[in-house]
């Protein structure tokens, strides 16, 4: 029985001068622990949805493993707040390895994004030009994925993240962490075998270095945002070959990086 | 000589149709590498402006350290982007403890909260009512302090807490990590003897735990946020005394925990 994402709360509402009593819609802040062969690793604090697939993309995305294939078991003792997972890529060496790269920070920031810069650099080839999109396209995506994430409403609470096509959504995730939502979505495709290579990554949040670092890592080529990215997420982007657009509003956007993915540049033959 | 906070890129920009390739203001993502009596400790992922008070304000919101007088000494070597301290008080116990509280998840998360929960309810003893604010008084406090965040609007990309009294904001500071921000305002008031109890923390963010946990921390009976609340972040106010409020837009806002301290509501008397 997972905990509900959202919970219910009484509340005093003041507009323009009316107070009333309701009942409020408020998130959820839900921490789970990660045990690996036994042992405590790293408790995340997420919105309690698809937790075993945010636990998947977490590992894999700090490289603690490298595929579904390195998890020999994994499951969850919802009560206790724990994940359990069996694995035999593991060794202490691991413990010791991440808490030394424990680099802190919230929100717009990264933890071990630091460290992975150059990781990152030398380990990723460029991932090419295999999709474009107009910027009408960039408008339409994140218009889908804001409009059709539910919690994000009801809540005004989490952040959303969504592996989309020049089509349209392929999955979307809601969480109060911004990288939560993120795992979410390359866990599931580990564990589905999605290849979510050369697709966009469309996301409500400021683009960090460790939000960039989490899509490269996943293999996206265009990262959508309706907020602002950080200089280092820009100049991890350019270096890494992907399409960083920022401030997607209503009618109007920023191309931080990569302009070639939008088509409509080279169409309109603007000499920028 | 610090690190500029902002930085300028050449971007592409889409109006309504028109394109124009622009200077732009990027807010800078900075580490910084906290090395306690030699050894490191901490990397912090922050704007670049009063990193020292960060420091403090982070050990000592971590309980590293009890207040200025557990330093002996700190400096900053910045081309390496190291922050050395040196005190007593450290013992090779600290890292462990802190490697096996580390929990994690940015944004509207915690990476320590859920593990101070117990130490926050048995620990602090509730603020009591020693200010109070009008509804008004909470609009003037949030407009005060988005209007005077220059960063902020300049970059789209920082987060702006500011410690306030009734009268408006005595210190404010911003940064991409939503809890930096906090650190900073704490770090500032432990080196300077500025007694931060019995005041208002405005912040631009959501409140998570964590923020809720460090507001309490520093000894402040009320937070402002123009962002949601988390369900674990309204439990907690509503058990250490501090009067939350939420979602403060123009003339709106939502009172989630300990109406006491908003004096408007005794004078219209509502039957709430």
């Amino acid at each position: 029985m997972e905990q509900p994402s959202e919970q219910h709360g009484s509340i005093i509402r003041y507009r323009s001068g009316r107070l009333t009593r309701e009942e409020d819609t408020i998130v959820t802040e839900h921490p789970v622990t990660v045990k690996i062969n036994g042992e405590e690793f790293v408790t995340l604090v997420c919105t309690p949805e698809y937790i075993e697939d945010m636990v998947v993309g977490y590992l894999a995305s700090e490289g603690m493993i490298r595929g579904i294939q390195d998890i020999q078991q994994l499951w969850t003792q919802e009560e206790e707040g724990y994940v359990h997972v069996t694995t035999d890529r593991w060794n202490p060496l691991h413990r010791q390895l991440f808490a030394k790269r424990y680099v802190t920070s919230c929100c717009g920031s990264s933890r071990h994004g630091f460290v992975y810069v150059n990781d990152a650099r030398t380990a990723k080839s460029k991932p090419g030009v295999h999709i474009t999109l107009t910027f009408r396209d960039c408008f339409r995506l994140m218009d889908e994925v804001l409009t059709s994430a539910d919690l994000f409403h009801r809540t005004g609470g989490v952040h959303c993240a969504a592996l989309c096509d020049a089509e349209g959504i392929l999955l979307a995730r809601s969480d109060i962490g911004r990288h939560n939502a993120l795992d979410k979505i390359y866990g599931h495709c580990l564990k589905t075998g999605i290849d979510p290579g050369n697709k966009i990554i469309v996301f409500s949040g400021r683009i960090s270095s460790e939000i960039l670092l989490k899509a490269a890592k996943i293999g996206c080529e265009i990262i959508l945002s309706k907020s602002a990215p950080t200089g280092l997420a820009v100049e991890l982007a350019e270096q890494l070959g992907i399409t960083a657009v920022g401030f997607i509003r209503q009618n109007s956007c920023n191309v931080y990086t990569h302009p070639e993915r939008i088509s409509d540049l080279s169409k309109l033959e603007m000499n920028l």
